[in-house]
């Protein structure tokens, strides 16, 4: 296939621009994607001083400055963006995300305790309610009069929402619903608002009324008293205390004793109770009721996504800048050390993570244009928004660790200054932390990712979309067939050449990446297809057995999928730049990130006899070559995430190190010049020796 | 040559029992060690309220609590054990060591405390001092009356000792030394004790008597006045103020402005000035002066290795505990939820870092005997000393980094839970994470094990020790002729038999594991060494380039050498074992860790021929094998660790999960049995198609 291309052109074809030279604003202006202004406001607004974490104040302390923080976003109408024009917002869903996603690099505790009050307590009112709610608590909600808790989450289950214990039951005598925690485990917890702030609550229950079980619907419930912040009657709670991170948050748990709320405080947007307590809904089947209702919190995937973007550049801003100054060991010159960053490992370290922010950043692009179709309604089919959420599912994952991730290799590639706090790398990856488990926990959405897929495979090609979703339902025609041909006859799907120099040319062509990629996802779920074929014909638990055992190889193919998606973004928005110079490089940064997927599961293309041994072994050679190519542009490619200083806000970051080391140097070259330096003992052994 | 056994033998050889029962107490003892008491005091000792990390603190009132604190050990006699028995200490090396690791279950803060206090400070003073400053300053040492920092590392260099710029100049006329920072970048910092409760430092700093440079020796400089707690004249500093952990620790910076200190005040046992400031030292080579005087703080890294042994046994005891209890979506059954622990994810997120643990627990005990043996003098030659400094270089970095890993994961596994502070994980995460780049940052450690399997390579197999350490010189032989017969050849090393049921028997073999793993560290030590052929005849700047693009290389060897060590220390760990059931259990694990090394490094095994594609695609499925089979052990494994909850100390960990789930599902259990339950919608649904 790719190898039929002529082997006498210019790697990565004609396209590639000698000594290319990077355009930073261009580039920077592409990774800010469609809602660029709103990031340059938000980013505006994030740099100010007042809206900076400040390290070591106590969770008590830390507290009170985010609740303020929050009325200044208020005051500032940056948290607004998503609600009705009619309320005061702006209908602009997307950009609300975009907003809120820069907040991060201020304080991630303000970026959540903002997501809780907006894009969770408010954004349920707003999406699971109708306009009598909106009418009647929106505004509260949207100035922070009433801040609020989304009660979902309980001790006993959090994955899991459709199973929580809390009931809502409706007393057609009193025309009330008696909001009730059965048991310990039912208790709300993990809440922000919950252990201080929350006036009120959005509580998940399970919905009865005349003996039936409707399952899990949302009510709007007093809390606090406004005047006191005491508790009201039946309600009760603790403080989670101090947490990992994200210690500006005031999460807490709420139980419920019977407490009575009006009838019309259930938010029945997808599921009504009449007064007479017959219910009613749009959605007939109540598990499509359920996934609806659910599917309208998916925002606070999409943030996570972009968010952990954000603090990977942060990161890599302030790490690749210091790199790039700080010198040790001085193995080449007897008078000069070396600047980290021109130490392989080094670069191994910084730029393959850089290449995958990039990717991150193209995916998180699409993510959110994807959401804007469907939350304004112009791309709103059930289809849209499975699509939305299978593509939230699988990137979320993936981002969030890789933040994680990033922060640390950052940290430690800036050895013991990257631990101090001022260097924020500790202090960022404390508060992310925990983006690898809620809003949905990774390993819970990558079986959700892996079980749409199995389920398109299943119904072979139904409702193709030619978005970045489809793209393995799009390609499996041709896979199923590969598939067949059994492995020996598909090593030849990428022919080998059997010369090192052109396998790694082929493996550099953009073609040759993406079906490696692609096969490797239409493969592995077409295996767990096979490996689970029959399983709904099995009794349950010989069916759940037959899963679990597939359980590993199902989370990986998802995890495969969602790696194409990264590859094929960053792909699509490299194509969208007409600067050759900047796309050359950017070029190289995609290869590094292909190449870097194929070398982590570089076993799965072997054992599968998708690459031979030979050129498997050029993979790793070829990464340290596109290493030294980009290292002349790694400081244009984090000036491109375009935060200033008061974004990154680390010494590392400052240039301080450059100040130290011209100083130091120049210290060396005047005592050298000056004739009094002392001669090291080692020179006069060697002389005397001679 | 493993193929060659007879098929028919049960898996794991004659030796395995069936439904093997785990002796935890018999287990618990092993793991202990030689130094078992001194853990069992230890840990009674780390038991008390009174040591334990209260979260939340401000890091002043942290930093108060831990000097406290220290006092305490004082008090209990826990520290002075490596000291000379004629100031009251034990002249014990592998029992200071293996007490002051255990430490970290109570506050890694006091652990790494009072490893700068007697392990950093008083050993320099100890190690590099002789008897005159023995008698003037240990029993102040010992008591406490004197805290003091280790005043090596400089803004400008931690990794490159060698090059630090503080200077000590010896004036003749008034028979004293001259400490001096010349510029910024040679500020002492990350400096323990430094920034309040040091009285005094040992600065390290370049000695220059009669015109020549000497290298990097140790002064004895008093810092503060111990009444007024003020920088005495020429001495300033500043507070490295809030770092990602570790905040119990009053890390600062240190400068000095041309400060006199005695001549008698350098601590001379490697190197002295005279009176008119004539150098001598019993050692020669300035190199290994250097080297030697270094080494006598190899002890730090030991520690490090034990205590991120002892963080990763708590936080996996914690979270599969929590994991056997906690219940989550109800696959298998309609009315019961599954256990964390029976997800095969799960189990492999778990057990595969258990296994590590394990692995990582006999290879320090190795560690810690073999520095027993050099420190108490027992084997105390230069070769001694290199395979000590090699062998901590090695396991080090891998158990830091295994903590960190671990301790992400389990925090991890157990969700949102995981992320509250009283868990631990997430605290224990950000203090041990500085652990990764102090006392040798692990990539540079790493390198200098690189370094050491070249030399030995290109040495041919001198001075032979059978120690864990030779591993690899001892089976270095048979490589050098595999390596020349070529890859093609090198595939029957391990030789496949074609039926995957076979393979995976094959792999299980303790021998195939060990040659797999043994094979890799002589191959990649033969191909970096074949890579560097001739470098030392080249400029030195080319030499280094050619270095640099094998960087990445040299230092996966490394790896593959530390993982390598660590089975071995494993494997030898459990032969030990007398009971048949727990060394049936034990070997399990066992091929758990060495089946994930060669799955981590499957990729290489193909590309070079050691494993056919068939056989490779069987090491998943055995792994997932494993699993299973561990799974009924894995409660008894954590026991086995021997931590009570006054050292494990987390909710999750606590049983409080079972409570809550029994209370959850006797309420459904009654509820069911009242005959008043609502009637789930679906089911209603259901019906109504019938």
């Amino acid at each position: 296939m790719t190898e039929a291309l002529p082997d006498t052109r210019h790697p990565n074809g004609k396209d590639e621009v000698r000594d290319p030279h990077l355009d930073v604003a261009l580039l920077g202006e592409r990774l800010l994607g469609r809602w660029a202004e709103v990031r340059h406001e938000a980013r505006a607004l994030a740099g100010k001083e007042e809206f900076h974490k400040i390290e070591g104040l106590t969770h008590v302390d830390h507290r009170a400055r985010v609740f303020e923080q929050l009325k200044g976003l208020v005051d500032h109408g940056a948290v607004h963006r998503a609600f009705p024009a009619r309320f005061g917002g702006g209908d602009d869903h997307g950009g609300n995300i975009a907003g809120f996603e820069e907040l991060v690099t201020a304080d991630p505790s303000l970026q959540i305790k903002a997501g809780v009050q907006w894009g969770l307590f408010g954004a349920a009112v707003l999406h699971l309610g109708t306009a009598p709610h909106h009418e009647k608590w929106l505004p509260a909600i949207m100035s922070l009069q009433t801040p609020g808790a989304f009660a979902m989450t309980e001790m006993g289950h959090g994955s899991d929402v459709a199973s929580i214990g809390t009931t809502a039951t409706y007393d057609p005598a009193t025309e009330e619903f008696v909001i009730h925690t059965p048991f310990k485990a039912a208790w709300k917890d993990f809440l922000g608002n919950a252990a201080n702030d929350g006036l009120a609550a959005v509580v998940f229950a399970q919905l009865i009324t005349q003996g039936v079980n409707h399952g899990v619907h949302a009510f709007y419930v007093p809390i606090r008293d406004a005047e006191t912040k005491e508790f009201l009657p039946g309600v009760g709670g603790e403080d989670d205390g101090v947490k990992g991170g994200l210690n500006g948050i005031d999460n807490g748990r709420l139980h419920f004793s019977q407490v009575r709320i009006p009838r019309t405080n259930l938010l029945n947007r997808y599921g009504d109770v009449a007064a007479d307590g017959t219910y009613s809904s749009p959605i007939t089947s109540p598990g499509r009721r359920f996934f609806t209702m659910l599917g309208t919190l998916v925002q606070g995937r999409v943030s996570l996504d972009g968010a952990s973007v954000a603090a990977s550049k942060i990161a890599l801003t302030s790490a690749i800048r210091y790199a790039s100054q700080r010198r040790q060991f001085n193995a080449a010159s007897p008078v000069e050390e070396e600047v980290l960053l021109d130490y392989q490992r080094h670069q191994r370290r910084l730029f393959t993570r850089l290449a995958t922010t990039y990717a991150a950043n193209f995916a998180h692009e699409q993510l959110l244009e994807k959401f804007d179709a469907v939350f304004s309604g112009a791309e709103d089919t059930d289809e849209d928004r499975q699509d939305l959420e299978t593509l939230a599912a699988a990137l979320k994952p993936l981002s969030t660790w890789h933040a994680l991730d990033t922060l640390q290799e950052c940290r430690e590639a800036c050895g013991g200054a990257g631990f101090l706090i001022e260097n924020r790398f500790a202090s960022l990856r404390a508060d992310l932390d925990v983006y690898a488990t809620f809003e949905g926990d990774n390993t819970v959405l990558l079986q959700l990712v892996a079980k749409r897929l199995l389920a398109d495979y299943a119904k072979e090609f139904r409702n193709v979309d030619f978005g970045v979703m489809a793209r393995f339902v799009v390609a499996q025609a041709s896979d199923v067939a590969l598939h067949r041909t059994g492995l020996r006859q598909v090593a030849q799907f990428v022919a080998d050449t059997g010369l090192p120099q052109k396998s790694a040319q082929a493996l550099k062509e953009e073609e040759t990446q993406r079906n490696l990629l692609t096969d490797r996802v239409q493969t592995m779920v077409a295996e767990a297809a096979g490996a689970l074929k029959g399983a709904n014909r099995l009794p349950q638990a010989k069916a759940a057995a037959l899963f679990n055992e597939n359980q590993d190889q199902l989370i990986e193919a998802a995890r495969a999928h969602g790696e194409l998606l990264q590859w094929e973004a960053f792909t699509e928005g490299l194509h969208s730049i007409e600067d050759a110079g900047t796309r050359t490089v950017l070029t190289w940064l995609r290869d590094l990130f292909g190449l870097s997927l194929i070398e982590k599961h570089l076993s799965w293309y072997l054992m599968n006899g998708r690459l031979s041994m030979q050129r498997a072994r050029t993979v790793g050679d070829y990464i340290n070559r596109l290493l030294v190519r980009i290292r002349p542009h790694a400081l244009d490619l984090v000036d491109a995430f375009g935060y200033g200083q008061e974004h990154i806000r680390s010494t590392v970051g400052s240039g301080a190190e450059l100040i130290r080391q011209d100083e130091a140097r120049a210290y060396y070259r005047t005592l050298r010049a000056s004739g009094h330096a002392p001669v090291d003992e080692k020179i006069l052994l060697e002389r005397k020796k001679k």
